[in-house]
């Protein structure tokens, strides 16, 4: 294998598919990046064992040459020496060829690299996909919909199958859900799908997603997603993504979502954010950063929390509009500020239905989101 | 105690003087921020057992009113909530007003904190310094100085007074010196001084420059330094900074910085850099990142290093000039990289003197800087 390519591509495509490479890994291979030389464009790939990339670069894209002088073969190189070493050769150009023993020249300028490489026939086959039932979506909508629901997950490996966001596609709706168990969040949109295609319980890693989320782009490009039984894989930019699907049943959730509400209040997002933020900095850690909220006589909400030995701290806000009985309630202060920072609009309504059942929040103009939050039992 | 001040203002005060708090402290009322309020103005206070720094805020500057209802007083606040309070507190001012039992109330919009404080009185008290013998030099140059000197102090306290940068002053001219016994860095500049002022052996630790340099602007506006027996203080902008001096006494480097070169090539300092930058990507971190250096017979200089079971790394450099006997030599990579970073000239002198010999690296455009790095024995 040969061929000399245009290093800032090749940095790009390196950095691209690293996402997927794990430093901790029992295959060796794993470690390394996949290296395959066509006539017309090489072929990158990385993979751990739950995501894999592959990024294409063709030989020539439009006005462009971005690979020269190809023979086709292969190689795998080790993935964090082959990232610096490219980073930081000299030229514009780089050069790779592989000799006897797999051992490969990496060469720019004056500047001469001789890596020992791996058989890329040892390197583990990616997963056959069919495409023939095709969801798309813009780019940046999937990276909204990921941001918004992607912090909920759990965290511990407890119950595996909530460390992952639950996708579900009906009649051209797609939603996405994820929960901890104490707090839930779900996120709805229309997308274009294959007729007749729905789907439901298939639960992809929050760490997937993370990365997933990294590779797209801001704009709204068309990304193709295909599901199977047990891998997902995303198309966008002569990049695919591969990830796999967590086994087991995703707890049914639309039935802890309460519909009648004892009262409803209207905030601006940014001033409470704001108010949750500092209450809770005297909000301890280890004691779930409890603040409290409690509706004042006079229509102003009050939040409070404070730490014995250091001091209180008091916060006020007058909503908007508020409906119903008085509020007396406490909560997780870090589970409040998660929600808020991705509730995009500038309003959002709240609503109660007691101090021990959980409250909702949802965007005051449009109804793709939904958070749910558990109250925390005190002693005040 | 009582004031309103422009919240900026003081969240920028906060953040300087809290460069001397130390979060590790057997001395509780140091991990504080003192604040004392007179007429004019309000003076914040932090100290570790190392340095201390002082920032005063006067009530009034030109136009500007950045303080105002003053009822003279002081207290003692807790730093790192004081620090987060204060940053995100909504409104553009602040009132700060200390109660019965230095309970303290800081307030902002219907933002409300009461922090518990301690007393003033029992603050260790500042060095006092009487200021006959002032140097003066513009910050810009002291940044510079301390950076091109401090990344060569020992960072392991087996000899403490390498830890810091040795001072000198002699007929206008200052001097810093830094080794930490495999490499040396020294760094001349001519300043202004009271007459007849010289010192010596004036060892200043390393991590007080690093923090003094954060507080040092870009610009040429002068900085005076005041230096005692065991203290040293840096007074710019409103801000006094402090730092004790290491005892003992500096080993005399003036000897062990060779005289008659055996060889002296001049090199492109980016090209050098670039080239030993690679070819550390292949020394191991274990072996002190050895690197190797000849001359070869067509007069191009071959860097090269390896990692046996990863590869193998060749650079070539042609160098501007070459003038004595051939060189075969080898070095840690990352002393070299150290020096490289921080001399600014665009080419570079270096004079060796045998492969086992310390060798010199100097600018070619000026004599302010001198460094000097011990090769490495290897059995290549």
């Amino acid at each position: 294998m040969e061929f000399t390519i245009q290093r800032d591509q090749f940095t790009h495509a390196i950095n691209t598919v690293s996402k997927a490479v794990s430093s901790r890994t029992t295959i060796p291979i794993l470690t390394g990046i996949k290296i395959v030389a066509h006539e017309d464009g090489i072929i990158l790939t990385a993979s751990d064992s739950d995501i894999s990339i592959e990024q294409y670069i063709p030989a020539e894209s439009g006005e462009h040459q971005w690979i020269e002088n190809i023979t086709p073969g292969s190689i795998v190189l080790p993935s964090r020496f082959l990232g610096e070493i490219v980073r930081k050769l000299p030229g514009e150009q780089v050069t790779i060829s592989v000799h006897d023993r797999f051992v490969t020249t990496i060469s720019s300028g004056r500047s001469q690299f001789n890596l020992n490489g791996m058989n890329a026939e040892d390197y583990p086959r990616l997963p056959q996909i069919e495409e023939n039932q095709v969801l798309s979506m813009p780019a940046d909508l999937l990276k909204t919909m990921i941001r918004q629901t992607v912090f909920a997950v759990a965290t511990t490996e407890t119950r595996p199958i909530l460390t992952g966001v639950m996708w579900s596609l009906e009649n051209g709706e797609l939603t996405f859900v994820a929960t901890d168990s104490h707090r839930l969040t779900t996120r709805k949109a229309t997308v274009e799908s294959a007729a007749g295609l729905s789907f439901h319980n298939v639960v992809i890693p929050g760490k997937s997603l993370l990365e997933l989320s990294k590779i797209l782009s801001d704009d709204d490009k068309l990304v193709d997603i295909v599901i199977t039984d047990n891998q997902i894989l995303a198309k966008v930019n002569q990049i695919l993504f591969y990830s796999r699907i967590l086994d087991g049943t995703y707890p049914d959730t639309s039935r802890i979502i309460p519909q009648n509400m004892k009262t409803e209040m209207i905030l601006s997002t940014k001033e409470f954010l704001g108010a949750i933020e500092r209450a809770s900095l005297l909000a301890r850690d280890g004691k779930n950063n409890v603040v409290r909220l409690f509706t004042r006589p006079d229509g102003v909400i009050e939040i409070s929390s404070n730490i014995p030995e250091v001091g209180t701290v008091t916060e006020e806000i007058v909503p908007s509009s508020t409906e119903g009985e008085d509020v007396k309630i406490s909560f997780n202060a870090k589970y409040m500020i998660d929600s808020l920072r991705v509730v995009d609009s500038t309003e959002i309504r709240i609503g109660f239905t007691g101090a021990m059942s959980p409250f909702i929040i949802r965007p005051t103009d449009h109804d793709w989101i939904l958070h749910l939050i558990l109250p925390v039992r005190t002693n005040q």
